[in-house]
């Protein structure tokens, strides 16, 4: 009994001491896995609800310890020996008396006899046995990217089948606890459903909290299992604890400190001196095309062509070596054939560059994993911060800088993108360009050999020529770094993420790739959201997010209003706001009599706000200035329907006469609208877009998904 | 036992009979539900298996009945007053020897003396207790729109609350039984999982059939409920039945004859003679610009003013009436005020006009729901059949008719498109005119007092103009006509529609639009695929079906294969392909040898076939034309990486070149393109759409979502 009475954690110490004493016994016998009294002392350390047990060398004294703790109990071999129990006839369960013990205890020792004839046998285990309430499983895994995490789900055969399960990085605190029990698809069940009584979920997050707090203080716990854990209006107990140890961790991954990141990233991103190794005079050459980038681009900072023999490249003074270079240089960018590479990333090293743009292809990409090593270990040695290998460059376009190969790109906003592949960087010059989007930055990441994205979350936090900040990935190198630094981020900019190789067939073509293996999916959803990463479901996505986000003002509330002209726009537009995680405001009566006030008799009432489709350009405007006035209303969706009598651009100008006229007053919110008419609402979308109204020609659904994204985003910033 | 050995369903007679004499009876006792002895005739009836029972009215009956069927059994009150079997305390199970079963008998009858003291007691049902296998639940609903419909779901509260059903309209054939098995996200489960017997998926579907087939066969069985069946290795068996009735079933709705449909809908859609009631010579009137689209849009034949003072309007005579025409008139387009329509409509019945297209509001949108009955009863009087009221009209351009008062319409495709709201009209146009998608028809529904999306499938089936059909609904007043036609339709072209109202809160504001409740979402979802619809997602989706699904042969298989230049490309586009249902080829050696040829030697293996970035484009071509001649692959999804080697036009000519050299070949196999690049490439993807590739700029998932309709259409028609 005495066992079940460890209510509260012990002092930290304690706790650690008792658990590394179990985990070096397991170490110095060396086994990789807990056996359940071991496992028992652990939970017991941690304050993780247990059943009562202990274990019995006699028949009679499991005879005794089952009185004590009242019937039903189980049996269960305990043998170092033994792994499989069920297997080996070392479990019984549902024992209702002394006698059935007594007797299963013999039977049991009979049955490990048969099946390992010389398994050292420690006794058998006598337990409690738990019933009712909702079986649950609490658990925690190593994953090769994000490290310890916790995960929780319903018990059963059912949901492993519908894969129910929800991750979390640990530790978790209380609230990220709490929400893992709304993140499975099952969640009711937790509520409490026929009349059954609902769980104690201060109980489960405790013991959520505890597991994962446990993982993360011993590295060393490989895998941890609480299956079944009996949650009851009372508590939670673990009926099985199984524990998987790894004294073999995988090397942490070297990571300079934020401030020497933000360092090293400002002279690469802001850099007073570039210099292109490999520059060239001939036309078509790599070398030639970052020459005219850098210098047709407007960068007004010192430009050193670097080439073996040339004096002078399109005007500029050429040299040997960066070592030659007389004065300072920020950032080298790399377009030379592989196998120079690591001969001049020495010398940068040497002349003291602290970034190197490797544009180069040739390397793990193509199996030459030994070159990427190399010039990773000079890039080491000589603190160099390396971008790539295999990528199109950068651009930063406050400084005028096309540090590439592609196009020169000069369409300045406040959107920073980065892409790991140079096919999706294109997409997003050509996107960036045709939807006037403007940029700060768009990185090209490639083979990450150093610099990944959470280097480049690190510099743009601080960078304010940045609002928003949207990267494609096909894997996270670590993505324990990303997760940290993204949930610092993310609270300050939107950060949007395109993870590719969600699908198995996906993964599959990313890892032949770049050799990256995709992690499981669900681990990559539920991490972003618990960071505040806003998730891209496609590369549209990824783009319109970053095009809109941070064009919209922050919602002060999740009170979503929809003003819509053409009442089949309505419905579809309902649709999507749920589909995107918001919800219809529920029209106060008196709100509803000012709107009604605006609009036809047959107009409906409610939300959406039909005010139909024959209606002058005055009844938007009233009905939309009213949206905006009343403190109640946090966003608006139009809805507008092109009709002779209030055409397109007519309806554009007016809603953003309308949006200034507030925001002189001090009044912004998020608004948003689908355009449904001829071709003239195309300009009338570009119109509303470029002064601040994120709008779409035929389509019901992008406007919402923007605003969804916006909303996700504070949410996850903890500003809503 | 006898009970249990009717396993063959008794010949139609004598099951119609049984049926039919317990219908009787409940009715002329006025009930709504069956009694346990009664569902199980019905189920005898009808061979769906149940366990084997009998009623005892003594304690010692109960008993014997008990020794022949074996224990454990179930005790249930029988009694016409007592519903709630359980509640009133009148179920006992798992009794388990003669003594229990007695003892029971005399429990149950206390407790339901002591529920309702004067309750009528026909005796104790004793039942066969079945347990083990799968606990499933089959079931049957009316639901207002399409009628009967079979359900089938998991048994269990986690079910319920997960609402993982899946629904057929009844009846059902095998196959389309056996489908719904697999039509459930926990489908797995009927498999076997953990080692356990998969269940006998004949006899569940045999069960299905016939519940299928038993409320088809009696309208008046409202709701059936079975639950659970037990599904064993074995078979199937009911433990559970319950029959709610309902003997007055709604009035079924008129429905002309298909032949009377085509005959009345090529008179409306491709007339000799147009009349329009309210012509105007005044311009800004709805009169004034039906006429002069019809003029203007170049319409060959007569166009007839009416109106009642004017002699002449734009170059036409006018008349004062329809009756005052001399020839015949086909079609009367409605240009007046809600309140005149009744007494013009009239007059086109005297006419013998066979379609009215009533373009104005002001009917059951406005609350004028009698306004509207009045028309459709005049409609039904004269048999004149009604599009609309409040409508934008509709276009059929191979007659370069615009019967509408938007603006005209004149690109010619195979498109035929319709909406019941006006402003998705709207979106359609200017979406058709922008994308250059071509249509053959737009056609607005509005209200549907009569003509609906059924008689459009009807008309377009048999139109050879028409290539694709795609609708925007909010609801389907008849979904059972609707369903019956678009089965048989979508099996000689595709039938896209777009469902709006989805959620809750779309429902809600689809009824205060158009005052029609949308239905379980749900079923919609499982009618459609039964059916061969395949469904939009967005108005987007919609619009891009229509446009690039005609333009694609039809594939012979499904064998996919992504040819790329961009790898980040080949990732995405993987990912695409999972999420909209279609699965990559597994690569044939001989195939993968044979692409390799063409590709540098870090190009990826496999598929993806990866190119690498760098290749000129006599790689896409030898890859692609290698694509389309082996007949292992069935269609081939294109990644294009903008690069100066191969710039964006090349790519796209060498694209539509390779295309046709095979198509001169007899070979065609459905390809689509995205292209990654600047902005050039969003020319070429116009190219080739132009030249019959679907292809997106910026966009790894639109040209895939198109591909997957195709397929999706492919599969319900049989062609895969």
């Amino acid at each position: 009994m005495s066992n079940l009475a460890v209510k509260e954690t012990p002092a930290a110490g304690g706790a650690s001491e008792a658990v590394r004493a179990v985990l070096d016994r397991v170490k110095a016998e060396g086994r990789s896995a807990l056996t359940a009294p071991e496992g028992k002392l652990v939970c017991d350390a941690y304050g993780i609800p247990v059943p009562q047990e202990g274990v019995a060398t006699s028949a009679d004294a499991a005879r005794q310890l089952a009185e004590r703790m009242g019937y039903p109990v189980v049996l269960k071999i305990v043998s170092p020996d033994i792994l499989h129990k069920t297997e080996a006839g070392g479990v019984l369960v549902g024992l209702k008396s002394a006698e059935e013990v007594a007797k299963g205890y013999d039977t049991i020792l009979a049955n490990a006899k048969s099946y390992k004839a010389d398994a050292k046998i420690d006794g058998v285990q006598v337990q409690q046995m738990l019933t009712g309430g909702q079986e649950v499983i609490v658990g925690a895994v190593t994953d090769g990217s994000f490290g310890k995490l916790v995960a929780f789900g319903l018990g059963g055969v059912l949901v492993e089948v519908l894969k129910d399960i929800t991750f979390r990085l640990a530790p978790v605190s209380r609230d990220e606890a709490l929400s893992m029990l709304d993140g499975i698809q099952a969640a009711e069940m937790l509520k409490g459903v026929r009349g059954g009584e609902p769980v104690n979920r201060e109980a489960l997050a405790d013991l959520l909290e505890k597991v994962s707090r446990l993982v993360s203080d011993f590295p060393e716990i490989a895998e941890m299992d609480l299956n079944p854990v009996f949650a009851t209006a009372k508590g939670a107990i673990a009926a099985d604890v199984r524990i998987v140890v790894d004294f073999a961790p995988k090397e942490p991954r070297y990571r300079p400190s934020q401030d020497e990141i933000v360092t090293a990233m400002n002279r690469i991103m802001r850099p007073n001196a570039v210099a292109v190794i490999g520059a060239s005079s001939e036309d078509g050459k790599i070398g030639n095309s970052v020459m005219k980038n850098l210098i047709n681009g407007g960068y007004k900072g010192e430009i050193y062509p670097i080439h073996p023999k040339a004096e002078e490249i399109l005007g500029y003074k050429a040299y040997k070596s960066v070592k030659d270079v007389p004065g300072t240089i920020d950032v080298a960018v790399f377009a030379i054939p592989a196998k120079f590479v690591a001969q001049a990333l020495t010398e940068c090293g040497e002349k003291g560059i602290p970034g190197a743009v490797l544009i180069p292809s040739g390397f793990a990409e193509t199996g030459n994993v030994e070159g990427q090593q190399e010039i990773q270990e000079i890039g080491r040695k000589y603190n160099i911060r390396l971008m790539g290998p295999n990528i199109y460059g950068f651009y930063y376009t406050p400084q005028n800088l096309c540090a590439t190969f592609c196009t020169a790109y000069d369409v300045k906003g406040s959107a920073a993108l980065s892409s790991q592949s140079g096919g999706i960087g294109m997409a997003i010059i050509g996107f960036s360009r045709s939807a006037k989007m403007g940029v700060s930055a768009i990185v090209g990441l490639g083979n990450k050999s150093d610099i990944d994205e959470d280097d480049l979350l690190t510099f743009f936090e601080q960078d304010d020529n940045t609002k928003v900040i949207a990267q494609h990935c096909e894997d996270l190198k670590d993505g324990r770094s990303f997760a940290e630094v993204a949930r610092r981020v993310s609270k300050k900019k939107p950060v949007i993420v395109l993870k590719a190789g969600r699908t198995s067939a996906g993964a599959k073509a990313a890892s032949s790739h770049t050799g990256a293996l995709a992690g499981n999916d669900k681990i990559y959803e539920d991490v972003f959201k618990q960071v505040g990463v806003i998730r891209a479901r496609s590369l549209r996505q990824l783009l319109e997010f970053a095009r809109g986000v941070p064009i919209l003002p922050t919602p002060k509330g999740e009170n979503v209003v929809i003003i819509t002209g053409a009442g089949g726009s309505g419905v579809l537009l309902s649709d999507a706001v749920v589909d995107n995680g918001m919800s219809l405001m529920a029209m106060p009566d008196d709100l509803d009599a000012a709107f009604r006030k605006f609009i036809p008799p047959f107009g409906a009432a409610g939300n959406p706000v039909d005010i139909t489709g024959g209606e002058p350009p005055t009844t938007y405007q009233n009905t939309v200035r009213l949206g905006l006035q009343d403190e109640r209303i946090h966003s608006l969706i139009l809805g507008y329907w092109h009709t002779i009598i209030t055409p397109p651009m007519v309806f554009a100008k007016l809603m953003v006469e309308v949006k200034e006229e507030m925001k002189a007053k001090g009044i912004e919110k998020p608004m948003v609208a689908s355009l449904a008419g001829d071709i003239e609402v195309e300009e009338a979308a570009e119109y509303l877009y470029l002064n601040g109204i994120p709008a779409y020609a035929y389509s019901t659904e992008l406007p919402v998904e923007v605003l969804g994204a916006k909303y996700k985003w504070a949410r996850g910033a903890g500003l809503l």
